[in-house]
């Protein structure tokens, strides 16, 4: 990940074309490092073409007079003068097969590099730099773009511009491409020519943007005599760095310097700062102790993010692995999935370009009877093919899971109050809702509304509704189990049941025939029975997060259960109208949480085997990146509000409504996860969620990125209570008579995950800390759709080395 | 604005790089099309370089033999062969000035040639080919990118990409590039050369994104006889375009007109399937009747919208303005600022450019016990230098207006019931705020029962709180008013009355000490004290829309009330602790609608003369572009909520707290923001408010970009009621005795502005329409804070066209 040191500056030059004179100007910039009395340090990853033509070797020999001061280095080395990805295809092609490494392996080669420089750089500051080969995004030698290549280790960036005719243009251009990486160009610098006189306009444009274009006087013209070039080239170098040439190469170092410590002032203080004037969402500021509480977070990519190592601070350090020379970045595990919300990774480039170009192609459009191309094929798609198939006929767009759930109740209630006449508004007013104990739709207050009084509510909060208590599946020493909560005492079994696998215990369709179903029925039934003569609150809709309660603290509610809360709600009133019509009460499935493929299915509601009227999504919607929210209903539920009178519309709107740069990012988050969908990683997962049944393998609807036998393994451990995982959920139920909101077990229990270990790395090899949420005495592990095996596997291992040694 | 017609294809061709072989391949382009029998133009807005080099001179020496079938013209040529912005400095310089076009003029000649050219494009299907200069960022004559300047024509585009060593980067670079503004990429083309084969790299990378990538045969060598080179190019083009020629250039034109047919179906079938798949927010779908009544929008840029003029309907079309050969694409003035979100235009690169740098950097990272730079750096701006300064300390962000208002109404009902020791869940629930009618606060259930029942409420609406009408200003018969709402009858007069000038009715200090400001404390006071004996209800908060209610209908509220309420409650129960805590009642301003320079200033608070305890901004936040809001409070409001127990926390957050990418464009918006006040259309604008009082000149605080002299004369018009502005908001109160949210006398007598005219161009000089929302019986028009002083004045000039002929 990220490498940023105190003593050792690091900047990575990139080239806004090839032959712009890189490594002439980083030999320059090597040499004025140099006369600081500093050591400099000169990586070329990967050079192509004749051996005596390499940067590497074309450094050396224009400082050799540095010889003490000056390190030089090559990783990777190919003979023909052509793109990296080329010369390795070359190579292949003549049976010579070096091994070429992956991004992985190739990040990882660079970054111990580094770090080995680090550990040399002993003076006060040292400089080093990392050459890149052609432009931005020439391709290294997997043929992936440089600019995403190097993009895990994150390094500050000098761009060097064309001097050229046509170089405006190619400079800016490369600038552009590494900003939508997220790189921070720390300055330009590029040749002097005065015919051209890029330098002039690039200087203005770059300062109105913040960043200093330093201009060079161009080299000699090549001599043919190796001796009198040599020779013409040191004094140009002279030139170039003396401190009153024109040239300035002094000046950008300086900068460069200014820069690295600006950013090292920054990262000290953010913590701090942020204490002062940030009011967090969900947290207790009087709990927030000190700077060390706080991660700071300098960028992120892929499942880490990149956080700052405070020297102050207590922050979990762990003193054997984290010296002065090493990085003051560490990476750090994702593992809540960034509150839920990522499923590609932090920083995807697909996304960013897709979120860029609807940015420039609308900006915002407003919605009322307007159409553009990402809202219509957003709403196309989740009505026809996505989520909604089959039963959807409408999208509706909003802001966020707690607005999209607003929508959702408005509809129902509507609906609802129309269809069985209720006009006086006394009357409406006491509509409510039926759901499940523990749920949760939001925070708004109407969304809290539909949940029971609790923490989480404020002094507007009034429960409308009524909430069963439901059974609940989890591993329990290896064995797949339901357990019954006790208000059910008198319809199941005090004792949870054990199931022979997860496939079975969510085989809906063999399960309706049991008696538990039968059980649950009559359960259902005198239930609501019993609230329809209580008549104080008259039940509208029928509200409920599919498989998985998830702020409830990852309650995997049986299936079977909600199957059949379905089936009778639907059969008490049985609508007299058109198939696919609402029926006995609106049916609301709120996937805002566990839609998507947070639980590895695009929508629950195939296991269950039905589907609601309304449903609601956000979240993984955008891939992780910008809110939006949908909620899609049938079509019963939109005639209600159809008429000739405006006041009979959903009156309902935010500003932004189907913003058209949240709906292009969720147009390619759906092409993004398709391709996953058939992946390696996928299929891998799959298999191994496979049940050994008694006619051989069988496939189950229920997998996860977790290892099936690993959540076996952990639930027999004495600490923990339960484990469940399902799609890219890891739950895992810490033993603690205590428990409820406020309790700290888990997290004290899985605190050793926090600290860096060399057990689960981020990418370029740095030892991680993982992040993790708690809720209550459930800890729980989200990944991406795309998480690398290698994380996945690392993760497993620590949270079973924290569990299993208490 | 955006150009398209069914009979002419014009696409325009962009470089990776200069020197890749544009003008050879253009040359073969045309060539390809013509070979179809079709008609073919060739334009090249800017040459530079000796006139016998010119590219339309070689275009049409090379296709001599197609005299009958070509047209070739070039707009503005230099003859110095350096880039555009350099050629016209240099010719300055030499004293020859031809009158360099700014960027406006620019986009004009390029739109008129090209609507000619559609003119005498009379076949089945002509195809047009504009070549720019360079590369995709190369400058043009004013010195602006070429990829900024073409942006408002929004041709759809074929990059031509750059073969050499280093071109794959250069390519996708100048894609990136084109691709964040907007730009529909049809196709790449570039020649094959066997020894980088950068085509068989790009045709892959390309595929990945859905663009096929061409590659035609290099050109034979130059000879320097010139009949003998053009001789060889013949051949070669003869090659090029034939059929079974590997080059492949008929294969190019053929997926040029797939593209281009596509995008005439897609446009057409928009309105159609929207009607089919999407529920619009506040649309009564019973009134939409047809496609028709569906704005389809393809762009937008700057302060238009470019929207599909459909040949089916009756859309407000205006038949002599429109004819076959007219472009498909109108332009349509976005005059409600997109619903109130906009302030720098549609598709600012500027905020393009910050959104892709934090997706880039970070994503979407988790906030609780976090920090990022995007969201420091905002927060701090927010409470130290903008509408918290002086009095906010904390700032708690979530994702729109309504959500930020529920936080704001969380934090003041808590604040208040600690303070009061109100710990009976019963006795909290009955808390309630105090509010001015017809005020509103967002859709979310919570923020709409802080406001009175009415036609937004929805079966849960349980109204808390007691609303008072106020009394308004706005112009009638040239004359500022202040008008009483009759439930004052028996403290002020029924009558409105008169005054001198705006400034002075905003002149605050001054008014204090007049009569008028003993009755409203008067009344206020006995309000207050008679809802006390009521008791049903507590009140525990004021909260307001400081200056304007907008969604009341634009009611500008007399500020001396606002501030007199202010000060009455806060003298009822005033605080005994420290000087800054709130004292009576926490006071929450909902700035969602008036801050962020709406109204001209940033915040409201500096007119009425006092500060808020809770703020609330969002909409212009990010500038027009994504989701985003924001919560400021004061530090009695952030001390209600600390203790050591996580239970007292403020339990609110959404998943997407503080996003990267939203902060980052917020931090944009400020920093274009303070660029533009400093500007001369601001300038002027304030000028023209300026009061001539007894004393000369008076700045007036209050300023609006729609001239004084302007409102001040069509309040003077029989059918107006009122008319006021303030900042970039102009409303117009239409009499009408019916009135109220479905009134639609406003929308009838205004429906001229939705045809096309001449008289208010977009950019290129299409006819353009007026897009404008109404509020019952109140038209709104809203500017951007950077719209051009043509695009206002000419707006202004047609309602006062559509307005003054009854």
């Amino acid at each position: 990940m990220a490498q940023l040191f105190k003593h050792l500056k690091v900047h990575q030059i990139f080239g806004a074309n090839t032959d712009v004179g890189k490594t002439i100007l980083t030999t320059g910039l090597l040499r004025a490092s140099a006369s600081r009395k500093r050591r400099v340090f000169y990586l070329k990853p990967v050079s192509t073409g004749p051996l005596e033509e390499a940067d590497d070797r074309f450094v050396r020999r224009h400082l050799k007079d540095l010889a003490g001061q000056l390190s030089e280095a090559c990783l990777f080395r190919y003979d023909q003068p052509v793109s990296p990805h080329l010369a390795v295809q070359l190579s292949k092609d003549k049976g010579l097969d070096y091994g070429t490494p992956d991004d992985a392996e190739f990040v990882l080669s660079v970054s111990e590099h580094i770090q080995r420089s680090a550990h040399a750089a002993v003076e006060e500051l040292s400089d080093m730099y990392v050459e890149t080969a052609g432009g931005v995004h020439s391709p290294t030698l997997s043929g992936t773009s440089q600019a995403d290549a190097y993009r895990p280790l994150f390094l500050p960036t000098i761009l060097v511009g064309d001097a050229k005719l046509g170089g405006i243009s190619s400079t800016i251009s490369a600038y552009e491409s590494l900003l939508i990486r997220g790189f921070a160009v720390d300055a330009i610098v590029m040749f002097r020519d005065s015919y051209y006189r890029n330098w002039e306009y690039l200087s203005e444009y770059f300062a109105d943007r913040g960043v200093k274009c330093f201009s060079v006087d161009p080299p000699p013209p090549k001599d043919s005599d190796i001796a009198k070039d040599t020779s013409a080239l040191s004094d140009y170098y002279s030139e170039v760095i003396a401190p009153d040439s024109p040239s300035n190469l002094q000046a950008l170092v300086s900068e460069l310097d200014s820069r690295h410590y600006d950013r090292l002032t920054q990262l000290e203080s953010m913590s701090t700062r942020a204490m002062e004037t940030i009011w967090w969402p969900f947290v207790q500021h009087g709990l927030v102790k000190g700077p060390q509480d706080v991660m700071t977070v300098d960028s992120a990519w892929g499942d880490f993010f990149s956080t700052y190592e405070s020297n102050i601070g207590s922050s979990g350090g762990n003193a054997e692995l984290h010296h002065a020379h090493d990085t003051l970045l560490s990476p750090q595990l994702d593992g809540s999935a960034s509150w839920w919300t990522q499923a590609l990774g932090h920083s995807s480039p697909a996304l960013t370009l897709a979120a860029a170009s609807a940015a420039g192609r609308y900006g915002h459009v407003m919605f009322p009877q307007a159409v553009h191309k990402p809202a219509l094929q957003l709403a196309e798609h989740l009505v026809h093919d996505g989520p909604g198939k089959g039963w959807a006929s409408r999208a509706f767009f909003s802001d966020d899971g707690s607005t999209g759930m607003e929508i959702a109740l408005k509809m129902a209630l509507r609906a609802f109050a129309k269809r069985r006449n209720i006009s006086d508004p006394s009357e409406r007013k006491k509509l409510g809702i039926l759901g499940l104990k523990g749920s949760y739709h939001g925070d708004t207050i109407g969304s809290m509304d539909a949940c029971e009084e609790g923490v989480f509510t404020c002094e507007w909060h009034n429960a409308k509704g009524y909430w069963l208590d439901p059974p609940a599946v989890s591993l329990r020493q290896g064995t797949p189990m339901l357990s019954f909560p006790d208000s059910m005492g008198e319809y199941c079994s005090s004792e949870p049941t054990q199931y022979e696998s997860i496939a079975d215990l969510y085989d809906i369709s063999s399960r309706l025939s049991s008696s538990l179903a039968s059980q649950y029925t009559k359960y259902i039934e005198e239930k609501l029975d019993r609230i329809e003569t209580m008549g104080h609150t008259r039940i509208a809709a029928l509200v409920m997060e599919p498989l998985v309660m998830g702020v409830a603290g990852m309650v995997f509610v049986d299936p079977l259960f909600q199957r059949i809360l379905v089936d009778v709600v639907r059969a008490r009133e049985p609508s007299t109208i058109s198939a696919g019509d609402w029926s006995g009460l609106p049916v609301i499935f709120d996937e805002v949480f566990v839609g998507m493929y947070r639980l590895g299915m695009e929508s629950c509601a195939p296991v269950l085997g039905v589907t609601p009227d309304i449903s609601v999504y956000a979240k993984i919607l955008t891939g992780g990146l910008i809110p939006l929210a949908v909620t899609l209903a049938n079509n019963s539920i939109f005639q209600a509000f159809l008429s000739e009178r405006k006041e009979d519309a959903l009156l309902h709107g935010h500003s932004y409504t189907a913003h058209p740069v949240g709906c292009e990012v969720a147009n390619e988050t759906f092409k993004q996860i398709a391709i996953l969908a058939k992946s390696p990683l996928w299929q891998h997962a799959k298999t191994s969620w496979a049940t050994p049944s008694k006619v051989g393998q069988r496939e189950s609807a229920i997998w996860s990125f977790w290892g099936y036998d690993f959540i076996s393994q952990l639930s027999t451990l004495d600490v923990v209570q339960d484990v469940m995982a399902m799609g890219t959920v890891l739950a895992v139920t810490i033993r603690d008579d205590a428990g409820g909101y406020a309790s700290f077990r888990a997290q004290n229990l899985l605190a050793p995950l926090k600290t860096l270990s060399q057990d689960n790395t981020g990418p370029g090899g740095l030892p991680a800390r993982i992040h993790f949420r708690t809720l209550g005495n459930v800890a729980y592990f989200m990944s991406n759709l795309n998480t690398p095996e290698t994380v996945l596997r690392s993760t497993e291992k620590r949270i079973w080395e924290s569990l299993s040694q208490p």
